[in-house]
């Protein structure tokens, strides 16, 4: 061979989430994707208690042979508000159940690191931006609740020249667990409120996106190919009960795969139709308290501060969520043989 | 024939308006259409000075043949709010400008009736309502910011019990004069506010369905018809400098004809799709205030006050407009050679 | 006599009020001082229903022998509010009892006048004011919620030129129905905003005075006097009634006779000591809306539009009301014979 | 004597501070009183800049003998405001500016600690509480905004266990650098609401107790004594400027020493009476933001969360601060003819 070809380099990315269904999805894109080096992930309370989340979070990292990539917990609670929305009824008790209910993965083989998840995502961005030199900044998607964030941005202000920060989060018009609010925001508002103003480049992903990521049953036949594995059995019974839950509290015929939206704007952009906008965060209102108000007109005048994403190119996606969890499925060791107890098996 | 059919009892209504161009139309229509008995007409400040949209007023109703239909100026400013916002750059600076600047229609002929004109309504309605032996509530239908109305609840409570109220504001996504704000609850917020809190039967016709109420090129054309007299001559002038107004300020290719959409759905209330929900008027927020907080998914729990249109049937929409506005032509004085002194000549 | 000395104009006043034990005295201020001509009185909904206090008001002049003035029933709610706060644990469910249960005075010879309470007050203020040839203005004197007034003010915005407004209300620190709120202005607090923010001259004698007014026994004892009599007698019963619930529900020793310090002022300002300061009402606070927050220092930089009452001279303030308290009972109907039925008795 | 008297335990103190004047004082009541121990200083935007605070808390525990304390800065601005208020009309350009102009005292031989201060005051406090057995909570003392106390509450939860908070901070009528804000509250309102919501035990003394610790010159005597040292002269030169800018801004006669009334509260509960009340911190409001809004009338329902101080003894708190006074006079370097360079010398 005359010369290698030098492969362009991945981005680095940290995950904040609490799986979640689609969070889960969106673990195995950031982790199998080519196109990404995952330096680690975060918890924080939110679809489910961070115990739970964080549970989840090492759950699908080990089902996807990720058990490599640390996982740190965060905030228990919302900066201000007392306790946390919680989704039970989307993603069930465990906040990642299957069919049969109870977890639809196994127990995770391994713990989370210790310590206090913004001083670990300190530690871990810096020096992942030092070692490139100060020239990539690192991508913090954040797919959840964005206490942790926010916390992260407050104590380290110096961590704004060093990432950008893609959100899956807030919607420009109907919300889904308030009349104008996405959840992810509603969670924890003053905390986005400060994500938002804190200068850092932002990018987010809103309901009008995701609500074009649904899982039909087109998807569901792409997931379990020709021969089934026991992985790729798991993510159908995972998305199967999603499917359900959607169908039970908003009456989608098919359920909206949210987060991996986020991850797929850091692996391509191109993909995705957006503007920038200025985007405040409502905290004082009794009715829509959460809602990210899209200034698309331009009206207010205040500086620009966020590009928010108008449309996704639905196919291309799911070619990325395809060849993610394929990828995955080709090293799980739940397909070896020995450690692929089904879902409740691993239930605590 | 052995006895006369009866014709079907025409809806009783009352019209409250800033024209406005689009005011002007929903006059027309609501003055000339064969299923509306017009009772009178106020106004308010909004689109332009309550002085300059009661003058507008009888302009409209003088070049359509309906100088019988009693005007009676109302609010100069909101409730709370020190002033109006007013739209002198869709609008123009009469507030009904044509396109070469200055007034699109005549001086009228007639002044306004005195008197304030929640007082003024509450006579009229009431009269009209007992006049039905109480069995037929009367349609007050405002097509801009609610003051008027709202003084008229405040002060005559017992008015809730004679009227059904439809609105054209308000909006369930992306907003005009704000990110997620209408013009018309905007300008008053406490009085729209008030409002949607008082019991009265209510009907909401936001951006989303008055958006879908474009006036094409074709419509344009329908306007102007094979013979065009002077008081359609006006008419296309009217709609063509509305159309320029709103490309240059929203950038839309053909501009929205908001406020007849009300109108329309008192007389043919089939021609939409609607549902019975919560909104809320905000009123705390540095960011959304005037916004209606529609509850699209009922999680709030809060009793149900407002029919929300969602859809309209366009092409019949249209019908119903140009026959308002043909029925129109055929009585126009403009048409007559005496009073038809074109756009500007009647300038004040 | 040589030549009959001119005495001073009597000045100008409309009373709007919801009786209550500390309106009545106000009540009698207003109507047996010889400083004022008193032009009517209105009611509203605050201390009990509107229905309540109007029956009240009418018992109170009758009893001090002033059936010739006007009642005008007013708002049975607030602007915005879906219902008034009502205080019975202090005014009993009369709104007006005394110790023995039920109203402490006979019902009323004579009924309201008809009508809205905003039109009447126009009327008469505007006719007031015109017979004087528009060089005094009346003074609209008010110790309850500002419902009635703020409709004034937005239904005929050219009374502000015709009146200077007083009201009880308002507080610098701690409130008495809210932490920091006064209960006339937390009753309403959209139309205490609306008035605050209208350019009418305005005065207002906060708890910070209206708690330096308290019924000590001594006070009591001069009500009383040697020769006590039937009138007397039941205006120390309501005395008593009132000191009775203040000492339960606030502990106060001696109960604060509110009111009558707004009809004092106007009677006599040189009794108070006051400061002109920018006052905003709170209205959109979870916890403190209805305060009047009255900027001290001047930081705001916004127009002053306020005179805050600070000190009252109080020994010369209980002499007004015992010299209105004495008139009265020198012309009061129950001291005939005929009248008299005590407290309880006149019960409906 | 047999067996030696076991002294009391000193109270374990840790200090967060913005100065400042007043917050010298405290430095040095908190350093010198024989009752405590300090185990650190952190420092926050507020009066001035973090840098400039934080230099001067070096340059105060230097001059008072105390080099031996650590001192770590912290936040350098609010959670969610875009920028500090500070207070340069009140505490000079350098926080701590002296007659002369510039800093009244020399600049520090010793540096900050590295680090960010919640994480520091996180390990120095549970040490501390651990060292102890988990019997003595840590009295945590802010005199300044709340931001670091905020965070630590945040990123450390479990620290609520093992402390008691006391701030100097709010008020319960009217404010100071708002109509009803105290400044502290109203520089980071979203902390201090964080704080007040955190269940950690906690202690106010607001306004209403620290414009009675006032410096009158009788107390300015005191401080000079009969043989005046450098250290002392400073002292003097320091109240003397404070006393100055309070004259100018706020017309007081003499100066309020705020923020040593906390550490006071700390050695000798005994000398404050309180109440254990309901505290909440508005953030919503346009007019009264920072505002605490104390339920003296215990009408919320919402459970007690604060102690307020109400009155303090004056003349022992004076007592207090002298002592603390001259024990650092008698260790101050400033003394020794070496280090004492006066104001405006050290100025960097």
């Amino acid at each position: 061979m005359a010369h290698a070809e030098v492969p362009p380099a991945r981005k680095l990315v940290w995950l904040d989430c609490d799986p979640g269904h689609d969070d889960a999805v969106a673990l195995i894109l950031a982790g199998c994707s080519p196109a990404i080096e995952l330096l680690g992930v975060s918890t924080v309370a939110g679809n489910q208690t961070v115990e739970k989340v964080t549970d989840n979070a090492l759950r699908v990292l080990a089902a996807a042979g990720l058990q490599h990539i640390d996982v740190v917990a965060g905030a228990a609670r919302p900066l201000l508000r007392a306790a946390s929305l919680l989704c039970p009824e989307i993603h069930g008790e465990s906040g990642l159940d299957g069919p049969l209910g109870g977890p639809v993965l196994p127990a995770p083989p391994h713990a989370a690191v210790p310590g206090k998840a913004p001083i670990v995502m300190f530690e871990r961005i810096s020096a992942a931006y030092q070692r490139g030199g100060g020239t990539q900044r690192v991508h913090l998607v954040a797919v959840a609740a964005l206490t942790n964030v926010a916390l992260l941005l407050a104590l380290y202000p110096e961590v704004i020249e060093m990432v950008e920060i893609t959100i899956m989060g807030g919607c420009l018009g109907v919300g889904n667990t308030g009349p104008v609010q996405e959840f992810n925001i509603q969670t924890d508002p003053e905390a986005a409120r400060l994500v938002f103003e804190s200068g850092a480049p932002l990018t987010m992903v809103p309901l009008e996106v995701t609500h074009t990521a649904l899982v039909s049953t087109s998807v569901v036949q792409r997931v379990r190919t020709h021969t089934p594995s026991p992985f790729l059995g798991l993510m159908v019974d995972m998305l199967t009960f999603f499917a359900d839950t959607y169908s039970t509290v908003f009456a989608f015929a098919d359920p909206p795969l949210h987060d991996p939206c986020a991850v797929a704007y850091v692996i391509a952009p191109e993909l995705f139709k957006s503007k920038l906008l200025r985007v405040d965060v409502e905290t004082a209102s009794p009715f829509s308290t959460g809602q990210t108000v899209v200034d698309s007109w331009g009206q207010s005048g205040a500086p620009k501060n966020c590009t928010v994403c108008m449309e996704m190119d639905v196919p291309r996606f799911w070619d990325l969520v395809m060849a993610a969890m394929h990828a995955a499925d080709r090293v799980s060791p739940l397909n070896s043989g020995s450690g692929s107890a089904a879902g409740g098996a691993g239930g605590s």
